[in-house]
């Protein structure tokens, strides 16, 4: 019965890094070496398996990095410290800061720091205003991005198209929302305070669904349609301790044409996108250089 | 058969003026005189009127005017020191660029020159960040801004309601989408690549539709349902030279619960939020000088 086709990560993973491999050859025959800083302060096991996931894709594509480590109990001060010499380091090419911050970190403060021109995963309003009013200013976020490039890899146009966001988030929701509108789609964004009723209809009637609640399995037949496609972003841990995402696939594969699995889906996609945007800042440095 | 309430602009731009007028008094007594500088490039008859619209409600407010006038061979060199000169000025509170600018000009460049603390109308990429990430900087486009003060005028809450957006402009359309999930409204933004049939249906299933497409009456009963609040900030010159709204207001008055007229409708709340937002930037500026 299973019937829709799965939009697995990896060969986007892979393609893209081959072509960010020949960039990061490009770039090092000119003299840049691609270079990205992840500060990370204490040992969240979260952070730690996405740093590594980061330094594994680098290695693989020929990007430096640089680590830059704090103990959870470092002061705002020091951070800043560290990121203003990172935003001055005419080495450094982007900066992956790894949130959330510990509590006694103002966050919002910090993250608006960092040079947009240098912030990899749209954490500065100054990356966001750039996805918002569509001009080349910072990076828009990874996963959104992921999702865009996800689509690209498996020929799916969103011209036209219905395409329902379910969440509202500054990391996927909202930026994806602006990017899908920017590929002509007709987009609806759903979220938390949507009635039951209306997430139902516009699930069901959507073209393509985006679903990054976070919320294990919340999304069911109930909520969708026949033959679309769906991206899940969502990361969460089941009753049974297993990793999933936000759409309940048993059901939702019986009905769709194609959709993503967690784990293997847009995830696997995250850290090329991190590599590709580290990439375009080299390539700006150096085309800066030759000016 | 008309059983549409009709939201008129006017008692809201009134309310607003009287708040307005009390904070402007406040702030002369605290020596602070609230000055908006008004940028005109050329003779464009819409322009001009806007101004004057602008100069009156700033009168009526206690809000002084700094005219700042360009003929429209204005160099982009001579353009930009003005605007400088008024970014520096600590007496100048906010600026308002009247657009479009000439052709020779870089619109875009110079807009985002303005002093996003100054730029009253949403028209700096900073301004824009503030309005996607619900943040405090800058001020987002009046225009949008007046559409949320209209429907809080009138006591409509926007919570779990399904809000059609026509247009994706980033005067209106994405900002009010922005403002709209902000209220936690389930957002759907139709445009020019919107199939007929799409946008049919979410303009129909909306609970409160906003029209700021451009295109005079080209929305009508098939586009619309009943017992609907529509807002209109369309406007346009039909074919007898009258002004007119995107919305056909014959025949949507006849199933709307509430709509707004054009003339007499959004567009003439928008002076008023203009001077709350030069109130708003003075008001600061009292409270900076006072630490």
């Amino acid at each position: 019965m299973s019937t829709a086709k799965r939009l697995t990560g990896k060969p986007v993973a892979d393609q893209m890094t081959a072509v960010n491999q020949e960039e990061a050859y490009r770039l090092r025959q000119r003299g840049i070496i691609p270079l990205l800083a992840i500060i990370r302060v204490g040992e969240d096991p979260g952070d730690i398996s996405y740093e590594k996931g980061a330094v594994k894709r680098a290695q693989m594509t020929g990007v430096e990095i640089r680590h830059v480590r704090f103990d959870e109990n470092v002061t705002q001060r020091e951070l800043l410290e560290a990121i203003h010499s990172l935003n001055e380091d005419d080495k450094v090419d982007g900066i992956l800061l790894l949130r959330p911050l510990p509590h006694h970190i103002n966050e919002k403060y910090v993250c608006e720091q960092l040079s947009p021109a240098k912030d990899m995963d749209g954490i500065t309003s100054g990356s966001m205003a750039g996805v918002f009013m569509d001009t080349d200013v910072g990076y828009p976020p990874c996963t959104a991005q992921a999702c865009m490039d996800m689509l690209d890899y498996y020929g799916i146009d969103l011209e036209g198209k219905k395409v329902t966001i379910m969440g509202r988030s500054l990391v996927i929701g909202k930026p994806a929302a602006m990017m899908a509108m920017r590929r002509n789609a007709t987009v609806t964004v759903l979220h938390s305070r949507t009635s039951r009723e209306d997430f139902a209809r516009a699930g069901q009637t959507a073209d393509v669904v985006i679903a990054a609640m976070g919320r294990a399995k919340m999304v069911g037949e109930d909520q969708l349609g026949n033959d679309q496609v769906i991206l899940d972003v969502g990361i969460n841990v089941d009753e049974d301790g297993s990793l999933c995402g936000d759409i309940d696939y048993g059901t939702a594969e019986q009905s769709a044409a194609m959709i993503t699995p967690v784990p293997g889906g847009v995830g696997s996609v995250t850290t090329a996108v991190l590599m590709k945007h580290v990439l375009q800042a080299a390539s700006r440095r150096a085309d800066a250089r030759q000016v």
